[in-house]
């Protein structure tokens, strides 16, 4: 059976990721609260990570340690790129071909890391199962969207929930197409 | 007192209220589905609306009888469109004098119908209160944003809740700037 993937990310309100150079310095409030929104059960649940280069990079120049030890990371990135860790492998293969290998080490639900390109791909070519978004009370104007692909497509809510951060999480499935009535 | 300016308003899960052709035809499975999403309680809460030259028009296209009779209706347009009703008012005045304008006709809380210029004009004036965004479980991909404006702002969240069709209805409160912490 094909791994689960699911796109767990914190959007603005009015439905970007990160500010149009890729810094969300906008959700350091909502990091400092304390409250983790569901990350660490949400990262308990998940068993392998996909990530794009810009977020691998991202990740890279904050320093410290690697945040994903004893998962394996899939970063999909065309060039030399050090790997982090020894769970974390760089290739330039497709999702779908990523999405394989995770399969084949053991992997039945895959975080999609972002960022907004990859998430982009993914589902263009209809790979993701599910989409959790942290909407964060912000508006910020302009920035890198959810998804780089102007496709359309409906979705069924599974769940939302609402913290005292003022951030709300809605869980959505993405349909096979054919199940959309 | 200055009356309150609720932008209340349906939007894609990425940020957009209608196609770019400004067509809503995503709407129609959730209008279909015979749950109102709180809309009835909202009118009567409401006693004036407000709303922008595009959203007026497609108001007129739709043809029948005009669907807000008896609350004073103010349409910022340039040039002569025929008002749809007695309670209907057209002029080319900012939106800070037309607020005043239904504020000395007795409103207390005025709807800002839309569409997405109009909100962002009043939106960079400071002039908006409220946001109540009934997220649409749908990607549209492209379309006209939330607001025609680029400007940052941090909100406040009042309320959520969610209705068996998948939407999931944000109400949030404009902070004054020097109350944002």
């Amino acid at each position: 059976m094909r791994p689960a993937l699911i796109y767990y990310v914190a959007a603005s309100l009015d439905g970007y990721i990160a500010r149009p150079d890729g810094r969300v310095d906008w959700l350091e409030a909502i990091e400092e609260s304390g409250d983790d929104h569901g990350y660490q059960a949400f990262y308990d649940s998940i068993d392998g990570l996909l990530m794009g280069r810009a977020t691998y990079e991202t990740l890279l120049a904050f320093g410290g340690d690697w945040p994903y030890p004893g998962k394996p990371c899939l970063v999909l990135a065309r060039g030399d790129l050090p790997p982090a860790a020894p769970d974390v492998r760089i290739n330039h293969d497709t999702p779908a071909q990523a999405i394989e290998q995770l399969a084949a080490a053991g992997c039945k639900r895959i975080w999609l890391v972002g960022g907004g390109s990859l998430a982009g791909s993914c589902y263009s070519a209809g790979l993701l199962d599910e989409l959790v978004v942290s909407v964060i009370p912000h508006l910020l104007g302009a920035g890198i969207p959810l998804f780089a692909a102007g496709l359309e497509r409906r979705l069924q809510l599974r769940e939302q929930r609402s913290f005292p951060t003022g951030v709300v999480q809605l869980h959505y499935q993405f349909l096979p197409e054919a199940e959309i009535t």
